[in-house]
């Protein structure tokens, strides 16, 4: 095994010294850069690009050539577990994801099974192996899932949705089949993740995309429950470190004291709330990831350092702080921006 | 003139003492009735309807048919003022509001007047005339705006948006041409609420749908210092009786303090909050309304009579809360779901 040459993400996830703040980006690899779109092209469609460890590795590590990043996340979707319980998982253009079977009873949600992470999910696992052989040691890999609740959303609506009237009123019709779903969702997770750590992952995240659309009370039932269940469940050591484990629910910025509660490593912030407040919330008990406005890159590079120094600046002291975006950059960013950022992080942060 | 035989809904608002919990609920005369959908069609498109006094009355009275309602809110949109202002709003099907002209730069600020609403947006104070005449006395008739920060996203973005690239992006990129704008559309909203309350709107509602976008500084910079603006431009008094105000940012849950400090009447509340803490954080300053998840209405009778019976418990003492949904009501919601709910807020509610 090849020693990590630069380890800062994961010392700054477990709070210990670091020589500057640490960043990486959601969606770092993506369709903002011209080299993703070509592979992209190459591929075929989103999915067979997922299902090819050597393409699926090749676009993890472009954004390492262009900026100095310091972590790689496995290039693969959220939506993987859904369509490895064969609901079918396609791009529709202009559309977002979308499944050609969608959950909406009871009997749907028995018919489910639990995928094993090692046959129906083996183009993942043999992704992120293929991305730790050709990162070779240089920055740590992060390995990720939906959370249940998001999970659920998108299978019973059938796709994105703008109110989720079928997957909240599936939740207040029938709540026992929503907890059946959880349920399985979140043993899936839990064997998915540790796989991904088995085959290499060295921190994972958990996205929590449609948390913030819950009640204080249905967040707590419905998605943090089961948040929970996969924490306690996950491997959080392997070659002979601490895995950490980051939380991000987006617009749950109300909710962050429960999040830390869970025993997580760190909590993924969007940028609806100031770094200084979440941290007096949550203490030392977790670390901190986030959390400048992704639209902040539109801006002027005055703008973004600006921006940059001030998250850092309302961080203030201890080293417990991975600098990202709230969310995923945007599509329409160009990619000169985002070494503007990289670099201010890394300028401001230093100890 | 003849007097309120219900003012139930004023003086909830007030903090004046009443019998029971006045209800209302946001888009309550909407596409959810099989009366509004004919209406609708015998008037040809969206606008037309708005445009057509008669017909925008029958609507608004609809819903006060069927349910035990204690307000009437205009039948109307927030994009009145950018269609007024030359933008060209028009309804694409299934895709929602769109306009022909958009915002991008400084110059296409400067070209914008702000409307007189006795001319341009007369067809709206004439609908307020015609409604107040066939409520006849029964119960108040809310008049609305969206806030300039709202309008704003839909006169850069040219429409709806996922991820509001191009209005944040301004706002960064741009700010100077982005505070014209919002000026503009500030002293725009005072004159038409201003209007809306000389021509018989009894009470006026702020709807910043989309300032739960923005960070802590920029919600404060962007959104708030406008709905501040407005609210100290706006006639508090009319027919003898105070005109109250209520302020709703979608999302903003974080920010209520900061609202409850610019001198509004009350807050509106979408579902993402406990009322009973947003209680506790802005005291008796201000009145509290909301704040039911609209997809509880796809529940059981006895889910939704239990989840009225809950916010109206944590509401606890004291008479200022107005029950309403923590946003618009779905279109697939079942008319008779809507009777339930206000009956149980009216039996709950009783002191």
């Amino acid at each position: 095994m090849v020693a990590l040459q630069n380890d800062r993400f994961l010392r700054a996830l477990l709070g210990q010294p670091v020589d500057t703040t640490p960043v990486w980006i959601m969606r770092q690899a993506g369709r903002y850069l011209p080299e993703y779109r070509a592979t992209r092209e190459k591929a075929g469609s989103f999915m067979d690009l997922c299902r090819n460890a050597d393409l699926a590795s090749e676009v993890t590590l472009q954004p390492l050539e262009r900026f100095d990043l310091d972590a790689a996340i496995l290039f693969s979707d959220i939506l993987t577990i859904p369509d490895a319980m064969g609901l079918g998982l396609y791009f529709a253009e202009g559309e977002g994801p979308r499944f050609k079977k969608v959950i909406r009873s009871q009997a749907d949600v028995e018919k489910i099974g639990i995928p094993d992470p090692e046959q129906e999910l083996s183009y993942v696992m043999n992704a992120v192996r293929t991305i730790r052989r050709d990162l070779n040691g240089s920055i740590p890999l992060i390995g990720f899932s939906g959370s249940p609740w998001t999970l659920a959303t998108y299978m019973v609506e059938g796709g994105s949705s703008k109110d989720f009237g079928k997957v909240k009123g599936m939740m207040y019709e029938n709540p026992q089949a929503m907890h059946l779903l959880l349920e399985k969702l979140a043993d899936s997770v839990t064997l998915y993740l540790n796989a991904q750590i088995a085959a290499g992952a060295q921190a994972v995240m958990i996205f929590d995309t449609w948390g913030g659309l819950l009640t204080p009370k249905t967040y707590q039932e419905f998605s943090l429950q089961y948040m929970q269940r996969i924490i306690d469940g996950l491997q959080r050591e392997a070659e002979g470190r601490e895995v950490p484990v980051t939380l991000f629910t987006k617009g749950g910025a109300q909710w962050l004291e429960l999040m830390a509660d869970t025993g997580c490593t760190a909590l993924g912030l969007d940028w609806t709330i100031n770094i200084a407040d979440a941290k007096k919330r949550v203490g030392d008990r977790v670390a901190l990831q986030g959390n400048m406005d992704p639209c902040v890159l539109y801006g002027s590079e005055e703008t973004i350092r600006k921006q940059v120094k001030e998250i850092i600046t309302d961080f203030g002291d201890g080293s417990a702080h991975v600098f990202n975006l709230g969310h995923g950059i945007h599509q329409h960013i160009n990619p000169d921006r985002v070494n503007v950022l990289v670099d201010a992080v890394h300028e401001f942060g230093k100890r």
